[in-house]
C-alpha cells in the first residue's frame, strides 16, 4: 500500500534499465532485457492514450521500434486485454489495416471521495471515461469517520456493480480526501473536518470493501481533481498550471511539466489558508482571515444570505449553489457583491501562488468553475496587479470543463493511469494471478 | 552562455549513461564508457567536498570502485589541479595514507552581486571559502543600468587580482540580481530597479569583463542565496528549506530534496509581493500591500523613524540598520513595535509560502537573521497559527549564519559547484585549453 504513485503517475517515464552501478558490468544484463522490454510494452501502450486508433505499423513509425517488436508487445497487451484490434479497414494503398485502441472493457478503475458535505464514487475505463458515478450528500463533519466510510463503500459497491453490469472489472481504488494524506493512506489533517485527525481511511475502507476492491492509492482532493484535468481536461498542451478546486474548503494542486508538485509532506497547494484580510473571520483552520472564509462555498451562501444546506452542487445540483447562481443571474446586487468579494479574496490567494511557485496558468475547478461568470474577472484583475511579470508573462485563466466529479474521476483514473503508465507490472499480476 | 545550471547544480546525479534508447542495443557503448568514466570522475571529487580529507583507499571504500580505478581518477584530478595529495601519514597499521583534499589553489568562482543598493564582489575556492570580497554603497535605482555594472564590473576586477596574488585563478562568474532573471542573464523584472526592465545584464557585464573574465550564469539574489545556504551553511543535514533573503526587497529561494525549485519561467519564490494587508501602502510592484512594504529595508526604517540611507548593511555595517539594531537592544518602543509588525507581515506571508510549497524548514537570511532577535518570534507564532498541520509538524525556524553576503557567494560557488559536479567537463576544458 503506496501513496507514492500520486506524484509519479503523471506521465513519468519508466527508465528503460535500473541505473548502472559503477563497476557493475554485464551483470546486469536479464534485467535490463526486461525492463527494456517493461519499457518498450508502456511506450507502445501510451500512443494509444488519447484516444488514438493506429496500426501496428504506425505505432512501430512513432516509437521508433521495428514492426517484429511492435506485434510481439501487442499481441502481449491483446492477451492482458488492455488494447483491442479492430476488423481490418482497406487504406488506399496496400494492406488493410487493423486498427489498435485502449480496451473500453479492459480493467477499470474505480474512485473514492469522502468530502466535507458529499461522499462520491465513479469508475472510469482505461481510456478515462466514467461508466458509473454515484453521489450522496451528507455532512460529514457531525458523523463519525467510520459512518461516512460506510456510505461511501456503500456507494463503491454499487458503481461497481453497474460497471460490472456492462462488462468492466475493478483493478483497484484510489481514494479522494480533503486534507492532507500520508503515505500509508492515513488522513493527517482536514480543517474542515476536525473529527478525523489521523484517521487510517484507506485501511478502514479496505476493511469495509474487503479483498476484491483493494483501496491502492490514498490523496488530496485538489492534486487528484489536477491529475484529472491533466489526464482528461482535453487540454494535452497544458503541462504547467494550478488547479484551484472549490468546494467547502479551497485546495490547489500543482503540476509542474507534467508532474504534481506535492511537497515535502504531501501538503503541498493548500491554498485555502493563505491569508487575504488579517480582520477577517475565524476559519476551521484556527487562523484569522483565510481566503476560505470569503470565497469557500459556505461563507460565499453565507455572505449571499443564501441558506446554506448540506450536499454540494456535486450532491445536490438544484440546492443552494443553484440558488446562488440563479439570483447572480437575476442580478441580485447581494448576490453579485458576495461573488465580486469572493472573486477578489481568491485571486489574491492565487496571487501569492502564482508568485511563489511560478506556473503560467490557472484553471478555476469545481465551485469556482460554476461560478466563473462572476468571480473571473476579479480573479483576473488580481493576478494582473499582483504577479511580479504579468505585463510581460499575463498569467492565463481558464475555467474546466471537469465539473464538481474531478477529484473522483482522478481517484478513479489514478488507478488506470498506474496500468497504462507500466502494463507490464499489470502482465505480470495477469501471469501469476496476483 | 546559459542559466540552466542554477537548477541543475545542487548534487544532480550526472547519469551514468544516457537514457538507452529502445532497441539501441550496444552501438552506443563508447559513449556509455565516457559517461562512466564522467560519473566516477564525479563520484571521487564528491567524497572530498564538505571538508573532508581522505585517501585513496578510503576513498575506494565509500565509492564502491576498485583501488585501482579511483587511483586513475585520482590522478587525472591531481593533473587537473582540482584536488591535492598530501605527504603521507602513518596511521596505526599498515602502509602511511595521502590525504586527499579539494586543492584550496584550484580553480575559483568569481561572484557579481548587483543589488538595490549596493553592488559586491567575492571569490571563493573549491572548498567554498572567500577568499577576496568588496562591496560598494550606492543606489542603484537613482543611476542608468551601465553604471552600476561599471562599479560591479570594478570590483570584480579587484577580487580577481586579490584572489591571484593568494593564488587563484577564476574559473568563471556567477551573477546575483534582485529580480527575475531568464535564461540569457537577461533581469526581465525587478521591482525595486524599474530601470533594469529587460536589461541583458550578462551581455553588457561580459563586454566590460572581456574574454578572461566570462559570465557563465546569473540567478536571482534569493535563489543564490539559498544555494550558498545549502552548500556553505553548515547543516549538510538540511535539503529541504526556503530561505529568506531580505534586503530592501525580500525573496525566497525554495530548496527541494537539494535543488533550487525554480518554477516554470525562473521566477518562484516572489516572496516579497505575497499581500498581507490590502489596506497596506503601494508596492513598487504596483499592487498595495506586499510583505515588501512592511518588512523589507526601507519600510523597517520609516516605521521605526530610523532616517535611511543607501548602502545595506552588507556595504556600510554602521549605517540605518546597525542604528536601527540598536535602538532595538536599547527598547526604544518605537522600533520595537516596527520589528514586531515586521515579524507578523513576514510570518504571515512565509506562512503561505510553507501552505502552498510544503517545506518543512524556513531559514531567515540576509537583514532577517540580523534582525531575528526582534523578529523571530512573531515569524514564528504565525507558523504555528497558519500553516496547515503544525500541530502535528511543526514548522522548524532557523537563522542563516551567511550574514549579507550569501547571494554573492552563492553566485562564486555556482562557479566551483559546476566543476565539482562535472570534473570529466572541466578536464576536457584544460585538456583542449578552452
Amino acid at each position: 500500500m503506496t501513496a507514492e504513485l500520486w506524484a509519479e503517475q503523471a506521465g513519468a517515464p519508466i527508465p528503460a534499465s535500473p541505473p548502472a552501478r559503477p563497476d557493475a558490468g554485464g551483470q546486469r544484463q536479464p534485467a535490463r532485457q526486461s525492463s527494456l522490454k517493461r519499457h518498450n510494452l508502456a511506450l507502445v501502450l501510451g500512443e494509444l492514450t488519447g484516444g488514438s486508433r493506429l496500426s501496428r505499423a504506425q505505432v512501430a513509425v512513432r516509437t521508433g521500434l521495428t514492426k517484429a517488436t511492435v506485434s510481439s508487445l501487442v499481441d502481449a497487451l491483446l492477451d492482458a486485454g488492455l488494447v483491442v484490434e479492430e476488423a481490418p479497414e482497406r487504406g488506399a494503398v496496400g494492406r488493410p489495416a487493423s486498427p489498435l485502441s485502449l480496451n473500453r472493457c479492459g480493467p477499470a478503475g474505480l474512485g473514492v471521495e469522502v468530502n466535507v458535505d458529499y461522499v462520491a464514487a465513479s469508475v472510469v475505463d482505461l481510456t478515462g471515461e466514467i461508466r458509473a458515478h454515484e453521489v450522496a450528500g451528507g455532512d460529514d463533519r457531525s458523523v463519525p469517520p467510520e459512518h461516512a466510510l460506510r456510505r461511501a463503500a456503500a456507494l463503491a459497491r454499487r458503481v461497481e456493480r453497474a460497471a460490472g453490469a456492462d462488462g468492466l472489472a475493478v483493478a483497484g481504488v484510489g481514494v479522494a480526501l480533503p486534507g492532507i494524506v500520508d503515505a500509508d493512506g492515513r488522513l493527517r489533517v482536514a480543517p474542515n473536518l476536525p473529527g478525523w485527525r489521523d484517521f487510517p481511511v484507506v485501511e478502514c475502507l479496505g476493511g469495509l470493501l474487503g479483498r476484491e476492491l483493494p483501496p491502492t492509492a490514498a490523496g488530496n482532493e485538489a492534486n487528484l481533481a489536477a491529475m484529472a484535468e491533466l489526464w482528461y481536461g482535453g487540454r494535452p498542451e497544458l503541462r504547467d498550471f494550478v488547479y484551484v478546486s472549490g468546494e467547502i474548503g479551497i485546495g490547489a494542486g500543482i503540476v509542474v511539466d507534467g508532474r504534481l508538485f506535492r511537497g515535502v509532506r504531501r501538503s503541498a497547494g493548500e491554498l485555502g489558508h493563505v491569508m487575504v484580510d488579517s480582520s477577517g473571520p475565524l476559519c476551521g483552520c484556527g487562523a484569522y482571515g483565510c481566503v476560505e472564509q470569503f470565497a469557500g462555498q459556505e461563507a460565499l451562501l453565507r455572505s449571499a444570505g443564501v441558506p446554506a444546506e448540506a450536499g454540494s452542487a456535486l450532491a445536490n445540483p438544484t440546492g443552494a449553489v443553484a440558488e446562488l447562481l440563479g439570483r447572480a443571474r437575476g442580478g441580485d446586487p447581494r448576490t453579485l457583491e458576495a461573488l465580486r468579494r469572493a472573486g477578489t479574496a481568491l485571486g489574491i490567494a492565487v496571487s501569492a501562488l502564482v508568485n511563489l511557485v511560478d506556473v503560467p496558468t490557472v484553471v478555476l475547478g469545481g465551485l469556482h468553475a460554476q461560478l466563473a461568470p462572476y468571480v473571473a474577472s476579479a480573479v483576473a484583475r488580481e493576478l494582473t496587479d499582483r504577479v511580479v511579470g504579468a505585463e510581460s508573462w499575463p498569467v492565463r485563466l481558464e475555467v474546466s470543463s471537469l465539473g464538481p466529479g474531478a477529484a473522483v474521476r482522478g481517484a478513479a483514473g489514478s488507478v488506470v493511469r498506474d496500468i497504462l503508465d507500466d502494463p507490464g507490472a499489470w502482465l505480470l499480476g495477469v501471469l501469476v494471478g496476483a
